[in-house]
């Protein structure tokens, strides 16, 4: 760990214990459900974390972007799948990029088929994004038929090998609970059985991430490959989905102390939206969540402090709230930590990281 | 303007005469008011648009960070305040930082002035924060008493010159309209002057800012300076505040699309939370609005296409919804615009800037 003494600026603090322990353990649940195992690197975002996985027996992973299979293919990974629906713009990049690693690129879109198609030197792998029900991309899992003129459309190209079926049950961050998210997991699982049915393409491979299934739902044989990327340092929007235990939270970022407000019961911090961007969770009445305060010490951190959390941050300013006296122990100076909502976010805003132990982990620029 | 068909990847697009005609239009607005004109330049964070503050006769500015504060002392700005509560952390950084420019520093704690006191090599100038409403930083404005006491603290000082009150009204952008916002600048205005009536001190300097005030209150012989930042591009957020009109807003982000979903009448973008951060606009029913759709030309953008907005983002995701068939209108790897909610934020999450002339604007990293 920096020493605490010389943190002077919001610093993303990360356990590798808790890390290599959330690692093993989903290796292990992947592992017991018949899945290979992919994890997504878009939470660290970090080339020396992704030797931690390595280390775990980890030979392939997932990417959000194609500059981010770029950074991992210079760290030496050799199969990886950019989840994210192809952009053809970078068309010229991923030619480069094929000279380095064995790519999956995933669509929903005959255009972009079109397009790559036409401008690719060598084959690429390609999985159809499915949309299970979050909404957002892919095609919709009902639509057999939109579904069987992509793949008719894949199966005339030399160049594009379809791969399976790619999809992001998103909607588990709306459930509460383990029994909502078991649900949405067998749900998707009945759908995707009857559109393999539908397609007769029964041997089709699956590939199924997020998080909150991932960590807490039985789906033994339902999937042939898990993409799950936030579990590696979890965060306090998992822990309120049920995902993780406040003990698997291996994330927390440092923080000044720049004023204490002891009748008002509040802190101002130096750590904001540029540090943990704005995301929340929200509770009855309007209340807001932006963090849980903990106390640092010389190789880690306490649980959260009692009827204390961030309950709002601006461009630099973060305010802790306390509901009784413990912010009598805080003064002007001070570091203390934040649990964030969420941290794949705070990856992205403070790009560096610092273990426990010491070690600075760059992350991708 | 970088070409469209060269942009790959979400590209902050600022259309430097509207920034030209908004830094005039607020200069000759604080001249009206009798302040001086101290802009913020948290916005853009950028040495090249701070030259064009300097073209218009800028000579005095705010940052928010002591990091920002090096980087634009670095371009030859000489006189700098640092409006966030001073952090003890930085006491070194400041020692150097009073090395290449004057510098205000702000704090409304006791503890921070016994530590910096003793720790500086030459005189700072300090304001002492005031809290007007915003409940964030600083003594609050009823408290006379507490501002006293540090006031006579600093009279004790040699090095420390109190300076003045400054304060943030953030509660405008609680505001629904010009009047609700002009209702909050005359309570301010009739605070401070009862504040500086019980402590006896009139010729005290006052130092006002926030964008919504500052673009459409009356405010004339209020304040002795303004600090207004966001201005200099606006946003959304600031047109929903009555701050501005569309035409105002001079930062847009230039998105890929990746798919199409007509039938849905939504169409997914790569441009995300790692872009935009997660600021958003709610509205009745749990409507969110994330920014505007519009559509990109040779040397700027259109007015927002009617009927459609940006819904929701991920951490690369973005999704535009439409009301009505003007979704039709767009193909995956076409490059449209979104006007941001908040454009700082934005800033801070994309790092670079390009003007719709062609230039390259770099961003403090």
């Amino acid at each position: 760990m920096p020493d605490i003494r010389f943190i002077k600026r919001p610093t993303l603090l990360v356990d590798p214990n808790i890390v290599s322990r959330n690692i093993e353990n989903m290796k292990q649940r992947a592992r017991v459900a018949g899945a290979s195992f992919r994890p997504h690197f878009k939470t660290h975002q970090s080339g020396v974390i992704g030797e931690w996985f390595r280390a775990a027996g980890v030979k392939k992973i997932t990417v959000s972007s194609v500059q981010m299979a770029h950074y991992f293919a210079s760290y030496g990974w050799k199969d990886i799948t950019i989840a994210f629906p192809f952009n053809i713009r970078e068309t010229q990049e991923l030619v480069q990029l094929q000279k380095m690693a064995d790519i999956t690129i995933l669509t929903s879109s005959i255009e972009t088929v079109a397009y790559i198609e036409n401008h690719l030197e060598k084959p690429v792998n390609l999985q159809i994004k499915i949309d299970c029900g979050a909404g957002r991309a892919g095609l919709p899992i009902q639509d057999a038929e939109a579904v069987k003129v992509l793949i008719d459309r894949l199966d005339k190209s030399s160049i594009l090998n379809f791969s399976g079926f790619l999809t992001h049950a998103g909607q588990t961050y709306q459930a509460r609970g383990k029994d909502e998210i078991q649900l949405i997991a067998d749900q998707a699982h009945r759908d995707f059985q009857h559109l393999t049915d539908s397609i007769a393409k029964s041997a089709c491979q699956l590939s199924w991430g997020d998080t909150p299934s991932c960590s807490r739902a039985s789906m033994n044989g339902y999937f042939d490959e898990w993409r799950p990327g936030n579990f590696v340092f979890y965060d306090i929007m998992q822990y309120h989905l049920g995902s993780c235990g406040l003990e698997d939270v291996a994330a927390a970022v440092a923080c000044p102390v720049v004023e204490v407000h002891k009748q008002q019961k509040r802190m101002i911090i130096y750590g904001g939206a540029v540090h943990f961007s704005k995301d929340f969770i929200e509770a009855d009445a309007g209340f807001r969540l932006y963090g849980y305060l903990v106390n640092l010490s010389r190789d880690g951190w306490s649980g959260p402090v009692a009827g204390a959390w961030l309950s709002s941050v601006s461009q630099e300013h973060g305010v802790v709230r306390f509901s009784d006296e413990a912010v009598n122990n805080y003064k002007a100076g001070d570091i203390i930590g934040i649990l964030p909502v969420h941290s794949c976010l705070a990856v992205s805003a403070l790009r560096e990281i610092f273990t426990t132990d010491g070690q600075h982990c760059p992350v991708m620029s």
